[in-house]
């Protein structure tokens, strides 16, 4: 039994995003209204008044077959769809994946494969503190959870600028069934956890009846990963989790990489994480990809991969699309009435309802993993209760993965939240310095200022100047 | 007036070190022996008997004409020379400069430009530690006074692994006088501070007159820069503290860089400092090299001026050889009798005498720069007395200095020590893939390999094993 409560989502023309999100509120007893109380109320907000219309739709009949009594609301305004908000949830992509081949085709020009070269991350940043902003003013009590990219940055920014409760999430950590499944364990029946920062986590406990399963890993490397490797044909561009780069950086840093770890690079240059320079060697061209990422792909980072993932975006958003206009659609066929596998819905429910449950979380760290500062978001497993999101102590590291792989990605995410709070250029000149795709300063400074100078980078241009001493 | 003490030097053949040593013990009373008052022993240890053997000549003869009561031993036994020592002074580079050259060819034949891989430094790290236990076990309240390269890494090592008092000093902060000099203020004029890591210090305060002189900077490089770089003829391959380099890191990061900070590299591949890559760019060749540091050698870090360093080096002990050998040579004319700028007497003098005086030291941070951890060697300014060597308390360096500069060179550090510790083959490896200059996995490999198997390597090679799950 619970007090009804409003969910407001920012960047809501993401139809599958949204639609999960419905989904998993109609399966969640105490949030979908029954036996006479009043459900959620789920407040969709996008620029894109023709997604959003088509998001409304989808989600009204879907909530309307499960029978589930769901308020909705579309806004193209930000506040509004904050106003009395207890959740907010940040799922916007401010430059969305068309620009990103824009700035890919001048970093191209200048001699960059793929996201060789980033520009940091400000439209994103400025929207989550933004959005927090907003809703210091509108909802200072909601929560808000961070789901667009950058994870890491966006809740570290928040949680130093802002008095907004943030939680970020991902799915990367569940690489970890990918695992479990390719070495032959059930992934049901294995237990683990995998801390460290977004996109940057490390299974450090991995146990299978009580056991511990690295020696099943250690075994499936010597004896049929090399077989796996050449036979492997994968579901889609991110099923990558057992490559080789997976096992190379195993070897490396002495845990097993989960999720996008052993990708480190973001969703593009203007968004996602910055590319952390730290396996530059397994990004330096498309046949250096598909040998560590395995064919035909290479992994989603790669022009091939992209376009694929792309292809696949826009066929999932015309199929939405067709639903959403054939009135005789049955949307629990086409959208199916299982649960999502994204932690959302359950860790809104864990807090409203105190039906306590185990998540990965990003939030700030204040002494969970040693040697990184408090104020820094970490991705680590929690408790979500009425009590609140309670990280579990995880204590040290190991040295190797804090010296090679957490704590120079630390560093990269300070100096990114440096120049955005800062607007110094010359950070952005130091970022692209620091990409091992550079040969010269001048090249550096050339792709930092064309990439500048793109359309639709005009706020940010304007927003970095060189330092006065210049 | 004072009880003679003992001084022991390590690595003592260097004739030029040994002998500014002794005239500066020569010029200060209270160690020098003076009204009846006996002077102080200085033993002399080195593992080359000729090079010992003239510098001990040298120093008896240099002593006497100075009518100072010192009285010196030679020995190649460490621990006789470490025997009721009051200070040793460790200047010993384990594999010499002639083993760089070996190393640097391997490193060019595998695509390397100059000191562009390194592969640690496990010699100079090793020697130090055993000169600090056998001073455990032998004159545990003596001070060590490290002088051999790496400075920041030995002596945080030193700090953390045994419980000597460790001192590093070097020379790089008198670049403040050159600063001054080139700008037109009387280097004697001006109060200035650098703190930071040793070969990585920034000018915080620079003062003329009791105005901060940093636009009389400013002036010289919109002014006088261009010129000066046009026609400046360097005296010595390190004559490069005002050079396009330095002005180009002071742009980039706010502050002056002083001394060996825009040179960021080190004495070579098995010592020194590990190349900090931020500057990579200044360092990809021999005509960038000019452009950045100057002609005709592009600093001191180039195959040219290397060689003339070399033979520099040669030249002066030949004359050093010279004059041992001729018993008619009045070695007070040709070393003179003024002081060198080596701090190390005048520090000892401090210790000793409570003659106090304010000196750039590398001691143990414990507070001194925030943000810094407390067992990390800094180089900062300290008050020297019969009260200990006593750092000024420095605060928080800018925000960019600390991101772009010593961060990421701690974390140099740290996986250098790591590496040194845990014997981890894979962190040497990582290192040479972390150089800019390499271009593949297998590149970084192959060198790393081939470095470890060189003559005289058997030792290192065989202490870095691969870990377990490789």
């Amino acid at each position: 039994m619970s007090t009804p409560i409003k969910i407001g989502i920012i960047g809501a023309g993401s139809a599958q995003f949204s639609l999960n999100l419905v989904k998993d509120i109609c399966l969640t007893d105490a949030l979908a209204g029954s036996q006479g109380l009043a459900g959620s109320q789920v407040s969709f907000m996008d620029l894109n008044p023709e997604r959003l219309d088509m998001v409304h739709k989808l989600a009204a009949r879907y909530a309307d077959e499960m029978g589930a009594d769901l308020r909705f609301e579309r806004t193209t305004d930000r506040r509004a769809c904050l106003q009395d908000a207890d959740f907010v949830i940040n799922t916007a992509y401010a430059k969305g994946h068309e620009h990103e081949w824009v700035m890919r085709d001048v970093a191209a020009r200048h001699g960059y494969y793929y996201d060789g070269v980033q520009l940091g991350e400000y439209y994103q940043l400025r929207l989550a503190l933004d959005i927090a902003r907003d809703m210091e003013a509108v909802c200072p009590d909601a929560w808000l959870i961070q789901s667009a990219n950058p994870v890491f940055n966006c809740c570290t920014l928040l949680t130093r600028e802002t008095s907004i409760k943030v939680c970020g999430l991902c799915h990367g950590h569940y690489g970890y069934r990918e695992i479990a499944e390719t070495i032959g364990l059930d992934p049901d029946r294995v237990t683990w956890q995998a801390p460290g920062f977004n996109h940057n986590i490390w299974l450090t406990h991995f146990i299978a009846e009580g056991r511990d399963a690295y020696p099943r890993i250690d075994e499936w490397i010597a004896t049929q990963a090399e077989e796996y490797w050449k036979t492997h044909v994968p579901e889609h561009t991110h099923d990558c989790q057992m490559s080789r780069a997976a096992v190379h950086q195993y070897r490396m840093y002495g845990l097993f990489p989960v999720g996008d770890t052993f990708r480190r690079v973001g969703a593009g240059p203007t968004v996602g994480c910055t590319v952390y320079r730290g396996e530059w060697w397994l990004h330096t061209d498309f046949e250096t990809k598909k040998r560590w990422f395995g064919e035909p792909w290479g992994g989603p980072d790669t022009v091939e991969g992209r376009r694929w993932f792309d292809r696949r975006l826009r066929k999932r958003i015309a199929e939405m699309t067709e639903a959403a206009n054939d009135p005789q659609a049955r949307l629990t066929e086409t959208f199916g009435i299982q649960r999502s596998d994204e932690q959302i819905v359950p860790i809104i429910d864990g807090l409203v309802n105190d039906n306590e449950g185990q998540y990965q979380v990003n939030v700030p760290n204040r002494g969970t993993i040693e040697g990184i500062p408090d104020d820094v978001v970490v991705e680590v497993p929690a408790i979500v209760s009425k009590r609140g999101i309670q990280p579990i102590h995880v204590g040290s590291m190991p040295p190797k993965v804090m010296l090679e792989c957490l704590l120079p990605h630390w560093l990269d995410m300070e100096r990114n939240l440096l120049a955005f709070k800062s607007g110094d250029r010359s950070i952005l000149l130091w970022n692209a310095l620091d990409s091992h795709q550079t040969r010269s300063y001048e090249q550096a400074l050339a792709v930092t200022e064309e990439l500048l100078s793109i359309e639709g980078h005009e706020e940010m241009n304007d927003h970095f100047k060189l330092p006065p001493n210049w």
